[in-house]
């Protein structure tokens, strides 16, 4: 898995570094060098995106050709400045990189996000390696080379220079997304932003020169804002540490990894990719199942995971499904246990409170078919029977959403029982239009959906196993009493 | 698998009966028995979903009741009517139906949808073989009872009597729905209007007393406008016909077929749904496997794979890549290679081309990555490259939509390879908003898009697997000449 092992003490400016990572997200002001006035162009896009998104804190256009940029002065060089600088955003050709930075550290520029590409992952090292001294010489924190950098929906700092309108922003939320490649993390936020899920922090690190992915781990191991991490990898060059840092923040904070480059053609592709090596996928599996992180196959299963893991803990893996559809809670049914997952055995006391409540044409049993010709209070009681059951840990809502007796007040109905945070609930929304909707309405209320059983029963799975690990590992901390 | 076994020949009345189904996708006129002028009522549903959805016979109420529903004279029963009527609608009280359709067999009604539920399913056999007999008396083509019944795009004959804002109906197209179960019958045809994938008919079969899933299969292996049938089936009578024309009929057009009631929990929630038993899944796997019919997990995979197989067949199994994305690119390696499926080597001829239509910074190669400064002529080229190469049979396009110089050209760059039907090309679209609109557009026109590479590749590992057998299939129907 490591091109190189890292036994020894971090060096000390990687802590100085690491640290000043604060500053790329927070900064009071940005320098973006390479600023240009003509549209079109990467240096405008990007000061009009921080103009646009509301980036509350000062820019400076950075250009030696240029004296205005977008109605803003523009310096010759960062030193000309007279203001501090926090951020420098650098989108200058590779070859001018190394001097850019050294104005920096001069300038005592705390952070650094290097968009230009051009460096090891074209065979080019020697720029790349002069970056780095200068990065360490003054402690900037460095993000790049070869990547998009940062998004913080906070304090709407933004390197991303995608258009708006094709790539949308997401709301401030909890999950941090960590990605190796620009596109990917593009894709990331997009789909974010189009499901509503909150995220506190983007970072796509590129070439990861001077700050890895660990290194970024480790900064939002203690980011307030970030509850749940999302890493995309395909190559890394010091596994041992990696496996280290992600065992020890995985303990606190979920961690979700989508590993690209697993099989032999795609391996070869990453690494044209990103300079790195991908590396034997089964190297890098064992230490994800090491340190217990949640490995997910593909994007929308890292979005189902995701969505649930940001809901309370499941205390075990019994499920109770509810559903006004029958198909659907015998798909559920076989969603949930082909994942080897108990459907709940319902406590005769709850059997005996549903029968007072469903028609008279359907038996009480789990899953609990209400059938169609209910109502959004049938579905009240009902949900409220799985909730007060304790054979019951987790609840899974199949709503037909098309059916006439249901309207649009279901939803109050199923916010509220999310909000009571006493058991995972998820609801399942298998349709069209008017379904979406409703989904995204919830998704934004953070009741997790999902567009069939199936899906929701893949992220249940691994709820449950990260829950139960989260167990076993409080378990082991606390000093034990008897023997 | 069968709870009873069939080697007899066809009773004569099953022929006329499964002949009679055409009249009820085509009928001169509608006789809605159960009609209603009370708002909300389903027989009033019925009528006015009928009329609004611009249904073109002539439209016969039946209620004894009432003289008028919706500006409509009502008959007292369906004798009463003077024209001729090919369809009746039926939705009285289950104790009724058998008397109902004695009336329907007298006025010589060829075909009949019942929606009443409340026989077999909740253990009444009576009045569903009393039902049976009468059908059979007069060749009556009866779906149902227990269901939701059919819906035609063409003809606009719609007995689901779910609303129209809440359930979509398709466009007319060349897939055919065969439901046991009306809710997940909803579903299919409420996602598929949503994706813009065109339908021929649906058929909610629900306990299928007098035709059941082999018989609907039959009919659509004759129907014009099927080419491709997705069958959702729970639990079966009779298991040895329904594999003998499951291979017969998946000879011609692709058959995708999902299960449900595979496990334990779920067998025994589907017992009550239809009355069926679900019985041993292996052995329906058997027969699945044994009949090559292409088997699914869940409802997305459906669309995935109906939406490629309704597409030319691929000549073998090697598959080009090409994206703007790197990251897209190793994904979609890793999806391909994970289902066995080798990638393309591009021949000596189509790599040199590449290098001069890429920019200078890449390498020519499968996964193709253009790069993100790309704009639409290079993906025009390099899809073309791939479309000449006599070593690519599928064409994976990974468009990172996002991307700056990507705009809505690209649309109709990949709908003209999509026509040339020369080899399957599908698009892959991760993203948001923007990425989402122009996904539907491309369904819309025929082109099949996937939100990811695995969803992609695992709708061509079943194409590649289909059109292997049918090769194999005609092979062996081809009088041999050399030996």
């Amino acid at each position: 898995m490591m091109a190189k092992a890292s036994g020894n003490p971090k060096p000390k400016p990687k802590k100085k570094m690491i640290a000043n990572l604060h500053h790329a997200f927070n900064p009071e002001s940005i320098a973006i060098i390479g600023a240009s006035p003509t549209p079109g162009k990467l240096g405008y896009i990007m000061v009009k995106n921080l103009q646009e998104g509301r980036y509350a804190g000062r820019l400076y256009p950075v250009n030696p050709s240029h004296d205005e940029v977008l109605g803003m002065r523009c310096y010759k060089t960062v030193e000309d400045i007279k203001g501090k600088v926090d951020l420098a955003i650098i989108s200058t050709p590779a070859p001018a990189v190394p001097q850019v930075l050294e104005q920096c550290g001069k300038k005592k520029v705390k952070s650094a996000v290097i968009l230009s590409s051009g460096f090891s992952e074209v065979g080019l090292m020697d720029a790349e390696k002069e970056m780095l001294g200068i990065a360490q010489k003054y402690s900037i924190a460095v993000v790049g080379p070869n990547c998009l950098g940062i998004l913080d929906p906070n304090s709407r700092v933004d390197s991303f220079f995608f258009p708006t309108h094709k790539l949308q922003r997401p709301k401030p939320g909890g999950i941090a997304i960590v990605s190796q490649s620009g596109g990917i993390g593009v894709c990331i936020i997009d789909l974010a932003a189009f499901l509503g899920i909150g995220i506190s922090k983007v970072i796509s690190y590129g070439n990861g020169t001077v700050l890895d992915e660990s290194d970024m781990l480790e900064y939002l191991e203690n980011d307030d804002n970030t509850q749940l991490i999302v890493l995309y990898i395909e190559g890394i060059r010091d596994g041992r540490r990696l496996l280290e840092v992600m065992e020890r923040v995985n303990r606190k904070k979920p961690i979700i990894v989508l590993k690209a480059g697993r099989e032999a053609g795609a391996c070869k592709a990453a690494h044209s990719h990103t300079g790195n090596l991908a590396g034997n996928y089964l190297a890098y599996q064992a230490a994800f199942r090491q340190s217990k992180v949640v490995e997910a196959d593909n994007l929308m299963t890292i979005f189902d995971t995701a969505k649930l893991l940001s809901q309370p803990l499941p205390k075990s893996d019994r499920i109770g499904i509810v559903t006004n559809g029958g198909g659907l809670g015998i798909l559920a049914a076989d969603a949930v246990e082909k994942r080897k997952l108990p459907i709940a055995q319902l406590s005769q006391e709850s059997l005996d409170k549903l029968r007072t409540i469903i028609p008279m044409h359907v038996t009480p049993n789990n899953p609990l078919d209400i059938a169609a010709d209910s109502d959004v209070g049938v579905y009240e009681k009902a949900i409220q029977v799985m909730m007060d059951d304790p054979n019951v840990d987790l609840i899974m809502i199949n709503v037909l959403f098309q059916a006439p007796k249901i309207d649009e007040r279901i939803i109050d109905v199923l916010v509220r029982f999310s909000d009571m945070h006493l058991k995972p609930v998820m609801v399942v929304g298998l349709g069209g239009g008017y379904t979406d909707i409703i989904r995204r309405v919830l998704d934004g209320k953070g009741v997790p959906t999902y567009s069939e059983p199936d899906a929701a029963a893949n992220a249940i799975r691994m709820q449950v196993d990260y829950a139960d690990y989260r167990r076993k590992a409080r378990a082991m901390t606390v000093p034990v009493r008897k023997r």
